[in-house]
């Protein structure tokens, strides 16, 4: 066996066969390999013309036809296949050897194992990959983690089959062990909010109008030519118009409204609370999803409870979908706001250093959140590397002040009128209270110190103090 | 050292030193030890002649000072301090012997210790205690987990020192292993949702009314009196009623306005997340508490961000204050169905077999929550054990009906007004979601299908599905 392959990729289900061919379509020797060969047969015979492969039927043979510092892509599924196939792999490599992790592994875990591989003198790289089956072939959006050092080697054949904006790869180097499957989580967290937002239009426009979904579909395809030109916005477009052939309907009218989710929002939410930090909009859209497959609840709920909620009479259509659109943007903005919060405190707890603008830029292209505003966010982290709020950087200060009164009589409405819009509701509060001169979070302090001396500080010099509150209420430096 | 004691107490800070006293002063003979004397011997001069206390000065005296089966209370930090005391006991008891974790313990470590005592023959009774230093010396709500066995001889004692209301005491068996501890977390989580209404309303009446401080604890104490009639209530009008000594202002006026949280609310949205709960009210309570102490980003918001909220006025204010009172309870109902539906799901998923009737029980007294309400909770669950859904309760649904318009008059105002309500407008979109005939993750679940293959279900057949998107949008059954 000649070591000639550059790289390496083994799990051949549809992303590993997909990422593999797109290593051979950019002119790289690519070993592949699969747990059964029935998959790696599969892969030669159909896209085998593609460029050039080497298979291997064992683990061994596969890593002998790498050429050294061999570059290794595992995509298999995240947790205990992960493990199983790290541990045939590491001893037949030597050190300097770089294995990618390109599945969607948890971030705890990634920080585990780039620990024990460094241990052996490998490099361990932990990488989102964004974009599903069809960027994978064509161009994904890449978020490496692990050393700087694997970076050099390894980044410019990822940043090669990566999509390109303008010309610019969507692959940069994110930061140490965790740091790429972290920021893929949050990228995925932020998808999360951005179709639950869509998800709020779309039912708004609905009940508001009483459209149907090719109309609604007219609407957001409208919308795709502005601001919220997105992926997102543009499938959404196309799905609402797409009619279900069985029965003639639209297509999103007979589907089953539980929607199901794979980790990554819960993931999301879960660090956003150990960090403290607020993503609002993450944290209603998973539990939105949660809420929609609650089956029992939803049966008592629709027997049980009225609505209540008068007849919704909207006058000026143009005028409603325009506040519609307004405040989908602007909540939208608010969701990007928490995450890249929350990539900041991640960067900070666990000494990643990574460069906010970077990932907006490598997110505008290949991934499921590309979308026009990624630039301005990039810009805004140009403008200033250490914002601490997305929101009150010019440009979205601007565009949310824009819409700023839309905003509030879509989230006033649809209270009014009885349509759920959990995120954005909370978008907004979040706006009023990130902006607020004082929060009512006092009074939960004095609360805390009243029933548990948990102390509290003043406003009006530095310390810490209890009151007394069942002696006589004097209060005590504590 | 005669074994004379019926029960011991290990950790003697403020929550065990008091929960030692309420043991002594219900006629048991108390075994107590603390890592260092002092606070043992403190303990024994304050308080010596409320009782019959056996104090040691080592472990090995204090276990051998307790009758058998033997009964130890630890009561330390939960965490590291916890397992090092545990592992210091354990060598020095016998088979049949029960230990007592009355911290306030992540119910996973919980469960992972009644494992290891369990192998050993040991009883580990992980329990959550309520009511803070003043309920642990007076009367806590007390929740233990572990065996039926232990709790035949440990249950009376505990029942015996805990909270009463209309004789029944406010302690019952909860279920195995970790139910204890995860119900106190749902207490807690509960209780962090009721305070951020609690603070909310306060804000719409400062900010809708100009109202002061005091202004505000009277209507508190007036709301006192009804429905909303609980311990936070009553201290939230003792509190906002406070005059500062300092600065003659009102106290809650120069409390620094950032809360803070000991890590119950997280465990408990966490587990939420874990679970598929959508237990968004205690979601945004505990962001709302991280907002409120983000404060780069608020100095930040507040610099950048306009309000552009128009000038709030109000006619009737006796009306408003209705209003106000009405979302809160109906919040507040909404905040208590959610967590019963966690303690629900948890039960089923660990199980546990929680009484969800008996857990209201004995919330009624002793804890931070205790309400009246808690009587029409119990209620509910002795109508139907498995209500699937407390806000479909005939008593609830009348409850909620009843304030529904109003609840929507508030939440639309904050919105036009810039007021952030995070929780009140959470528990509104849930409330609108559970009861919609039709919600819009039908949408979601059709663009997940169309960027990642993830398959939907049809509303109108059994089966899995699969749309060919970049095909030609054949439908295939997958």
């Amino acid at each position: 066996m000649t070591a000639r392959a550059q790289i390496g990729v083994t799990g051949l289900a549809v992303m590993g066969r997909n990422l593999a061919r797109n290593f051979a379509r950019h002119g790289y020797t690519v070993a592949v390999h699969n747990r059964s060969s029935a998959k790696t047969q599969s892969l030669i015979a159909d896209a085998g013309h593609e460029g050039d492969f080497v298979a291997s039927e064992s683990m061994a043979d596969f890593v002998a036809s790498l050429e050294r510092p061999r570059k290794v892509v595992i995509m298999v599924k995240a947790g205990a296949a992960t493990d199983a196939v790290i541990d045939e792999l590491v001893p037949l490599l030597e050190e300097g050897d770089i294995v990618v992790d390109a599945g969607n592994a948890h971030f705890p875990d990634t920080i585990r194992r780039e620990k024990a591989l460094s241990a052996k003198g490998l490099h361990f790289v932990g990488t989102g990959v964004s974009g599903g089956e069809e960027g994978a072939l064509n161009g994904p959006s890449i978020m490496p983690g692990g050393t700087r050092e694997s970076y050099a080697s390894l980044g410019p054949i990822l940043e090669d089959i990566s999509a390109k904006v303008d010309g610019t790869p969507c692959c940069t180097y994110v930061g140490p062990d965790g740091a790429g499957h972290f920021v893929k989580m949050v990228h995925n967290g932020i998808e999360y909010a951005d179709m639950q937002l869509i998800a709020e239009a779309y039912d708004l426009l609905k009940q508001g109008l009483g459209a149907s979904a090719a109309e609604i579909g007219q609407i957001f395809a409208d919308w795709n030519t502005g601001d919220l030109e997105s992926f997102l916005i543009e499938i959404t477009a196309d799905v609402l118009q797409h009619v279900d052939a069985a029965t003639g309907s639209a297509f999103v009218d007979v589907v089953l409204d539980q929607a199901e989710q794979k980790g990554t929002g819960r993931w999301t939410v879960q660090n956003g609370l150990d960090l403290g930090v607020p993503i609002t909009g993450i944290a209603e859209a998973t539990f939105a999803r949660a809420l929609s497959g609650s089956v029992p609840q939803r049966e008592a709920g629709r027997a049980a409870l009225p609505a209540d909620a008068g007849t919704w009479e909207i006058t000026d259509r143009d005028a409603f979908v325009e506040d519609v659109r307004l405040a989908l943007y602007a909540s939208k903005v608010v969701a990007y706001s928490q995450g890249f919060d929350q990539i900041a405190a991640a960067s900070a707890e666990y000494g990643w250093d990574v460069d906010r603008g970077a990932m907006a830029r490598i997110w505008r292209g290949g991934c499921i959140i590309r979308a026009r505003f990624l630039n301005r966010i990039t810009e805004a982290y140009e403008r200033d590397a250490d914002l601490p709020l997305l929101l009150a950087d010019e440009y979205f200060t601007d565009a949310v002040s824009n819409g700023l009164a839309a905003w509030r009589r879509v989230v006033a409405q649809s209270a009014l009128n009885g349509v759920p819009t959990p995120a954005f509701s909370s978008s907004l509060a979040y706006y009023d209270g990130v902006r607020a001169e004082r929060l009512p979070a006092a009074l939960i302090q004095a609360q805390r110190d009243f029933f548990g001396a948990h102390t509290y500080r003043r406003t009006d010099r530095e310390g810490t103090f209890h009151t007394e509150w069942s002696a006589d209420r004097s209060e005590q430096e504590a």
